[in-house]
Parts: C-alpha cells; structure tokens; sequence
C-alpha cells in the first residue's frame, strides 16, 4: 500500500485547497512516491483522532502517522533520501525554514483576508458554521467585511511579494534551477486561492504567474488539473 | 596582501554601517579571510570608479574586483571553497536568496524608515547634503516627516518580523545549529540600526534580540566591538 495523506475537502470532494496539504502533494510527486488522498472536512476531527491532533495534513506511511506539512516534509526527505531531493543539503533545509515561515504568515495571511467569503462558499455545508464562528473570532469581524476591501487591499498584498520577484528575476525557481520544498511552499498559497477562488490576486504580467504557471504544468500538470478556477 | 574591502563610513572614519558591507564583513570573518577595510564616503565615488560602479561594498581580492553584496557573498564561497561554507550546499544557496530579498526590502526599507534622521546626523559632513536629497526625493517629504511617527510605526515593523522568530523558536541559527550567510544577511540589518542609531528597533525580550547577542559575540565579539550604539 501507497502513501495515504488526510486532503481538506470543499463541498465537492475534489475541491482541494489547503496550502498545507498542497505543499505536501507537491513533495510526494517531487519525489515520485506514489500516494492516496482521503477527503477531509475541517469537522471530522474524530476521522483523523488517531493523529493525536486534529488539522491535516496526516501522511500516513505504513506504521508511521506524521502531521505538519513542515515535519512530513523533512519525514519525506530522511526516509526517501534516495529520491530526489526536496531540499538538496542541511543548508538548503535549514534556509527553506524561512520561506516557510514567510509564506505561512505573510502569504496565507494575506489572500485568506482576500478570499475568506469564497472560502465560506465553497467549503462543505457541515464546515461552515464552524469556520466562520472560528475564522470570524480570529479577525473580531464577519467575515463579509473582511473581504469588503479587496480590490483596493489586493494591491497591498501584491507589494508584498516584492522578494518573490526579486528571487524569480535571478533564478528559475526559488530552488535555483530546478523547483524544491521552497517553492511548493509559495506555490501552495497560490494553489490554495486558485482551488477556492476566482479572486484575481496575481496579474498575467507579474513575474510570479509565470512561475506559476511553471509548476502548475509541472510533473504532467498534475496541480493545473486540480479542480479549481482559473484565477 | 589580504582582501581588501572598500566600507561605508559616517563622520568618524570607524562608524561603519552599510548592511551591505556588515554582512560580507561576517561572510569574511566566517571564512577566516584576513581584511582590511578601506572607509568609503557616499560622494567618493570616483575612489570606487575602478569598479565600474558607484556602490559599496567593492571587494578587491589581488586582481579580482567584485561589487554587490550577494556577488560577493558567492564569489567569497566559490573562490575560498575549501574555507568554512557559506551556504553549505547549492540548495542553501538557493534558499539564501529569499532571505537575502526579504532582507533587503523589508528589514532594510522598514529600518531606514525608522532612523533616516539618525542617519544624517551621524555620517559625514560633506555627505549629508547628497543623502538629504537623494532620500527625500525617494520618500516624497522630508526625513523628519519619515521618522516623525516611528514610536508608533516602530509596533509594525516589530510584527513584521514574525517569520524571524518562527525560524529562530525552531532552530539556533537561520543556518540551523551554526550560523550561515542566511544569518549574516538578517543580522547586517540590525547591525546597521546599531551602529548608527539609538533608536531601540527590537526589546530585550524578543528571541531576535537573543539571536543577535549571540551574532554579536560571534567571532571574538567582530560585531560587538564595531563603533555604534547599544541599541
């Protein structure tokens, strides 16, 4: 039996748009391990109970049980050290930590301001009161506000990404030549609001959708193919 | 005869501050490469014309002669290979260049904000004038409009230090258990406050503060020693 990874779910089952797990399906392909998704819903805590947690993403390795898109990276990379490499040395791991931690806050901070009400929207009707009972504690306002602004905050957000730029104006990937872990982490912020949203965040002529665009044709368009919009 | 590096200096000839020039300082001494610095003006710009441009840090190691700090930085790790690395591997290297453009415009761009007049005030006399102009014309007012509100901008600037701290709550160094480049680029930063300001940019409290303390102490106390504040 393959890899088994606990996937967030939308309404459809196929809407897949976590950038956590995003992140770690991008490193299972980097790898070429083979892998199944299972649907989750962000109230079936009791599904992945077993975890000793209750957010995905959950990989699932025969007897191993590994949750935290940054710990299942590092998990990938010391037990598949044969396969490629998601970090190519302890330099390269121990610099992507920062990457990583920019995108999750600047990054997924960000577009969740823009996207939150499209979230709502396309999540699983079970979901939806609890996420924004949750998410409308976090921002101490409802959620429709959060989001009444965006086309003016978009433009913030886009100045933001200027150390994107600056990285994809002197090498193809944040990776150098070829992609790695760093650059399935911003990706799968991308990828999150692409899967859930039709908010148009990036601009066809901004460096970054091109790269995009790089690793959505990437391992046989295997993150283009997700069900999604085409923002 | 040594490396040579050509050094922003303010009125007195030892206060040296250009982040730029702090962080191929520490890439020097953490290769163990002996120097000397050579005090360098913003207006002396015919002193550095042999390099075909206008800015420091201009390094000049026997007949090579290589400017801008990431240049530099990778010249230093292809050239003295067999010296302590900078980036341990071509996936540090990688990684690396993200810190490096986050650096340059968040920490950078969000601390010049934050001490401008401190700047005046402490470099050269006959480069005041030209830094005057060309910084206002950049912020669109004058410096003192810039600094007016930094108490309170200064709350902003600490936030968006968050990933700092993720990065430094997970492991020692951005390098992980030893300093890398990814550190000193991070660290010239506020080494450049701290030579040149008063202006207290982090609290005592702050896991960055701890981190730079060590940095500071790194290498029998380079950093500590250099002429500035206590900031």
């Amino acid at each position: 039996m393959g890899l088994q990874l606990y996937d967030l779910a939308g309404a459809e089952p196929e809407r897949r748009f976590s950038p956590y797990c995003w992140r770690i399906k991008m490193a299972l392909v980097h790898k070429g391990l083979p892998f199944d998704t299972i649907p989750w819903r962000f109230t079936d805590k009791d599904v992945i109970a077993f975890s000793g947690q209750g957010r995905v993403p959950v990989l699932v390795d025969r007897d191993q049980v590994v949750f935290d898109s940054w710990t299942i990276a590092t998990y990938l990379e010391d037990n598949y050290a044969d396969r490629r490499s998601l970090f190519r040395g302890d330099g390269g791991r121990a610099a992507t930590r920062f990457v990583n931690a920019w995108a999750d806050g600047v990054l997924v901070g960000g577009i969740v301001r823009l996207i939150v009400t499209d979230i709502v929207a396309n999540i699983d009707e079970r979901d939806r009161a609890y996420f924004r009972k949750t998410r409308e504690e976090r921002f101490g306002m409802s959620l429709e506000k959060v989001t009444a602004d965006r086309e003016t905050n978009v433009l913030a957000f886009r100045k933001s990404l200027e150390a994107v730029r600056t990285v994809l104006a002197a090498q193809t990937y944040f990776g150098g030549a070829e992609p790695a872990y760093a650059d399935y982490v911003v990706f799968s912020c991308f990828q999150f609001a692409r899967c859930i949203s039709l908010f148009p965040l990036l601009l066809e002529d901004d460096p970054i959708w091109a790269w995009r665009d790089r690793l959505l044709s990437a391992f046989d368009g295997f993150a283009r193919k997700a069900l999604g919009y085409c923002a």
